[in-house]
């Protein structure tokens, strides 16, 4: 038996995404597919955070064992011919058997990009939230020092239920300004669900004046996620890198 | 009445081309429905340049006249609201009666651009030609210089009528490398069916080394279009920018 990680890109349109669902097209879903043209098998298929409808990645990590003598190369250009063109391969290599790519990932970073103009755009509109109001990046930038570190994020996530887990660190916000984009990085050990597109959504309110820092910090203390700024739309959320 | 000059943006993907045809969706036909529900009249739009499917605009100019009092700030955030996501009103401008956008554009400028990557991308795609071969700039501008002028370029377009006048100027070619991509704007008073695509295709075949800068200007002046290189996609071509 042997191991390969899989480094994945994919366009998030038109997935419901990653994992596998009863109906509908998934990221995993069609990789396993892939696999099992190849390999004539069903494998499941690991991957180091699974994302969600219209979410992209462009370094995405998975994992699966397969019996093969193929070369990891020939394993990457049959996968990559046997996938449709919302998913590319872009890395293989062969791993340990205890690797697993979702327990083994140390931090993942995540990118979200916004398209500050007044007016919309058509051109690439599956990767970007539009806003309109010209934001505030000095008080953005501010207001994002108060999720650096170690905190319980339950404030930051949707459905989350009352026993999960949702101590998270962050060890990393950046906010920048690339042309007319608003590019956000939020860099941490694990994210609970919906937590960077409820952050980023904080931070616009927090740059519309209904949010000012030591608001956002009193709404994470308190923990009480109706507080919590709106959750910003999918499609400007990239899975960025898996880092191990 | 009163002649509206609009400058337009839209996603070519999902339309069959500017044109309006007996079926398919068209942007042509979007616009032109968006304009009957304001002013519930059957006006016709003009279009600087009929683009194909598949081709993406970020600058074309239509016109159209219409008789009211509407400011034409209202106009353009009605037509917005009254088109789907992939058109975008970006401008509009109140012009004297006789304007055309076609008969009164002196050039054009449309941009190719090619992802120069061994492997395919998934992001983004429907945005550029992807290319494998590492390609030659150099040689692809030595080759370009031919194209500037005033030529007969029916070896450069396709379905092409024997009566059809194709002598066009071309006042510039630029060829430029933007990470990833290799950028090509091209400049001239008009293009016949496909010429942006085949200039293309066979600057490509001469970073090949199938093709040499005197073969390029044997085949322009030979004007058979068997000799010229392939059509390059649809999706990587963009109507950048109208002048008048």
């Amino acid at each position: 038996m042997r191991n390969f990680k899989i480094g994945i890109e994919y366009d998030g349109t038109e997935f419901l995404g990653w994992q596998v669902q009863k109906t509908g097209r998934t990221v995993q879903g069609e990789i396993q597919k892939a696999i099992k043209n190849i390999f004539k098998n069903d494998i499941t298929l690991f991957a180091a955070g699974r994302t969600d409808t219209g979410v992209h990645a462009i370094g995405q990590v998975a994992n699966f064992k397969v019996e093969t003598n193929l070369p990891s190369e020939k394993i990457l250009r049959a996968l990559n011919a046997n996938l449709p063109k919302d998913i590319t391969i872009h890395a293989i290599e062969e791993v340990p058997l205890d690797f697993h790519s979702q327990f083994d990932a140390k931090e993942k970073v995540y990118q979200y990009k916004i398209l500050n103009l007044p007016n919309r755009r058509s051109i690439g509109r599956y990767y970007f939230w539009r806003v309109r109001e010209k934001l505030d990046l000095k008080k953005m930038k501010i207001a994002a020092k108060v999720f650096i570190g170690t905190h319980d994020f339950r404030a930051f996530g949707t459905k989350i239920s009352q026993e999960k887990n949702c101590i998270r660190t962050i060890s990393n916000v950046s906010i920048k300004k690339d042309g007319d984009y608003i590019v956000i990085l939020i860099r941490g050990d694990g994210f609970i669900y919906n937590m960077v597109r409820k952050i980023v959504g904080t931070l616009v309110e927090v740059s519309r004046g209904k949010l000012t820092k030591s608001g956002v910090k009193n709404i994470l203390l308190g923990k009480d996620r109706r507080l919590s700024g709106r959750t910003a739309p999918a499609c400007g959320l990239t899975l960025l890198e898996v880092i191990y």
